[in-house]
């Protein structure tokens, strides 16, 4: 076999074989084959697409490429939850105790965040002393203890998709559907949960902008997830507005812990409610309105609260922090950006939203750059509410006053208003299983 | 200005500028810019194709890459010629004698061949003493003093083209219109003469299997021709069978002095003229029908032949080669291949003929291989002739006796014979100009 076969026959528009994309992807990450010849037949990929069957065997190929997790330690049904992410988006840390509190193991591998906030880790590490870099011992350890664990991906996970999605993103081959999909399900399939949950998001603030884009890549990974013998589902979740009410790390662990006692922002609410009760489901937990019912119970008993302490103290964090809100880091300096006329927020522009976050400190331009915990945005207004001129539209933290400038003409230009209210949007478009 | 740009850009199907192509090659020759984005960017190019401007500004850019020859010292027109190449391709023996016989210098710089047969360098290198490896000073002064002379490309014209070429053939991006054209065209435009005259083959044996592609490339390169302030003209000619009646170095040399003695067979001597004439033409020497007779009168007074031997005297080699045919080297074994059937040739496959010839040793299979000057075959029957079972339909040669069989397997299957006469194809299709 040779790579030189592969690009051509993906040009000229064929489906490769399963031993040929095997090759593909062993010679790759073995040094043999070299960047030039995976780029070349990325950029065919983008023009000509993969069949589901290619898509699942590149997936497949990618995953175990490295370490592929054994779960099997660890008792009862694990289950997993990936999101497309987005602006404001702390649902993880909401359902993952939601679910865990219910008996449904939740075994999580997550990222940090490149561009406006953080990820899933750098929200928790805003807890002080919370600790993402787990062995694997100590990571089952507290999964089968506690119920759930959130830790970082390690470097040993899917590293065929560590290198071709860094190639990818210097050659202009990020947005190919079937790329997309690969990436994000080898990273699932090697993680060894038995169900599979994607929240895929769409709108201003996600990379899919419109409800069919996010459709297909949902339809695309839960076929690849089926394929490889996983319980699969997607929910197709809005993100033309920012999820809840902050933007930035403390801030947003806050809101989730609010939200854990039942006084969370409504649509944010809604949506952990939803992927919640998806979870479960898919974890054979009853019918979905039955897992609805539990998710909610979960939150109103207090016990989904009480995993999230428990977590929280096993990786090494405070647990009062569910009590006591000044364990977490507060900004020095704050400033409230307030309407230049009356009447409805007709729009937000989700990624400014969060850019202007990025620009108060809580997000990375470039990888090396340190967050700023405490830095963020609540918003006060959303797309849907009457506003004031005059009336503040979200409140600015940060810690370097210098920041403020930027960060709020940013956010002022993020929101659109207009003499009528908008039509409502739904917090949840679809969901595909 | 970043690569990636560029490569999303030609992605997306818009047209880079001027300075941005100029970027892009600047940067690759430089070693700033990636082989892997070289790459995407030229299997992007494959789908979205290049304007004319962009083909344009491209082959310029490449031209530009390294040493231009200046001509300058030259004195007069100075005309060139370039085949696509093929199957017993030897015009440039005739015409280039006949063009400078007539006062228009050829200032020609040549390749060697990978594939079937040798190109023009080896062909030449047939003949005893015959040196291609001439200093910039030398070659000036032998196409001043005889107004001819025949080299090889040195390494330090047009680099960007030897890189790009050497990347698109391993990435699958060599059968793009715009990137053949304006490779071809670089090493035209970095070689300084005033006049270029493009042979593009169509058929069995060349690259561009149909007349409609052939049609489309010659317009491509005449199109960048002018607008880098050329004389440009193109031939499309028949390759759908080898060209003359010899196929390999020797062989072809002697078939080469025997037409400039006017001896020649029909269709080469015919193609010989026509482009001869059309490089008489875009020099200025006449209406095309007054460069007909100029080019026929150069073989009929041995003016031609006569520059033939003064070019062989001053490149190193026996000028009695024109006369005495015993100088060239005669293979030690020969073979006859006979018909199987009567009837009429009625098609064959050129670049079957070609592997023949390599297999009996008059081609290289790899670049590294060394050629047998005397090996080759010497075309009896050719399509449209009649053919009488046990008759010979050639004769294979070669001093390596075990290379007999397959050359023997291979030419045989080259030949299709069937009971009724083809229809006649022409020698040439069409002149864009």
């Amino acid at each position: 076999m040779r790579a030189y076969d592969m690009i051509e026959k993906k040009k000229r528009g064929g489906a490769l074989t399963r031993e040929e994309i095997d090759f593909l992807i062993h010679g790759y990450v073995g040094g043999e084959i070299p960047d030039y010849q995976m780029a070349a037949w990325a950029m065919a990929v983008y023009f000509q697409g993969m069949t589901e069957e290619e898509t699942g065997w590149l997936t497949m190929a990618m995953a175990r490429s490295g370490e592929m997790l054994d779960l099997s330690s660890i008792s009862g049904c694990k289950a997993d939850k990936h999101s497309t992410g987005g602006v404001g988006d702390k649902t993880t840390l909401v359902i993952g105790p939601v679910v865990a509190s219910l008996g449904v193991k939740v075994a999580k591998m997550s990222g940090r965040g490149l561009g406006h906030t953080g990820g899933t880790l750098d929200k928790l590490e805003s807890i002080p002393g919370f600790c993402t870099a787990l062995s694997d011992e100590e990571f089952y350890r507290i999964v089968n203890e506690v119920g759930i664990c959130i830790t970082g991906q390690t470097k040993s996970l899917v590293p065929a998709d560590q290198m071709l999605y860094a190639l990818r993103d210097v050659t202009a081959t990020v947005d190919s559907m079937p790329l997309i999909a690969s990436s994000i399900m080898s990273k699932k399939l090697a993680s060894g949960s038995d169900a599979i949950l994607l929240d895929v998001k769409t709108g201003s603030g996600a990379f899919m902008k419109t409800e069919a884009e996010a459709k297909a890549l949902a339809e695309c990974m839960v076929k690849i997830g089926k394929m490889a013998g996983k319980k699969m589902a997607a929910l197709i979740t809005d993100m033309d507005v920012p999820l809840g009410n902050t933007i930035g790390n403390a801030l947003e662990v806050q809101e989730a812990i609010d939200t854990l006692k039942g006084q969370g922002p409504e649509d944010f609410t809604q949506v952990c409610l939803e992927l919640a009760a998806n979870m479960l489901f898919l974890a054979e937990q009853g019918t979905m309105e039955q897992c609805r019912r539990l998710a909610e119970e979960a939150i109103s008993s207090g016990r989904a609260l009480e995993t999230f302490a428990r977590m929280t103290e096993a990786q090494g964090g405070n647990p009062d922090v569910v009590h006591d809100s000044s364990i977490l880091p507060k900004a020095a300096v704050s400033m409230e950006v307030t309407a230049e006329a009356d009447g409805y927020v007709i729009g937000m522009d989700a990624q400014g939203c969060g850019t202007a976050a990025m620009l108060l400190g809580a997000g990375r331009e470039k990888k090396e750059d340190q967050i700023q915990m405490d830095a963020g945005i609540l918003l006060r207004k959303k797309t849907g509410d009457a506003v004031k001129k005059g009336e503040p539209l979200a409140v600015l933290y940060t810690s370097q006053e210098g920041r403020l400038a930027d960060g709020a003409a940013k956010l002022l230009s993020s929101y659109r208003i207009g003499p009528d209210p908008a039509p409502a949007r739904p917090h949840i478009f679809a969901r595909i299983g």
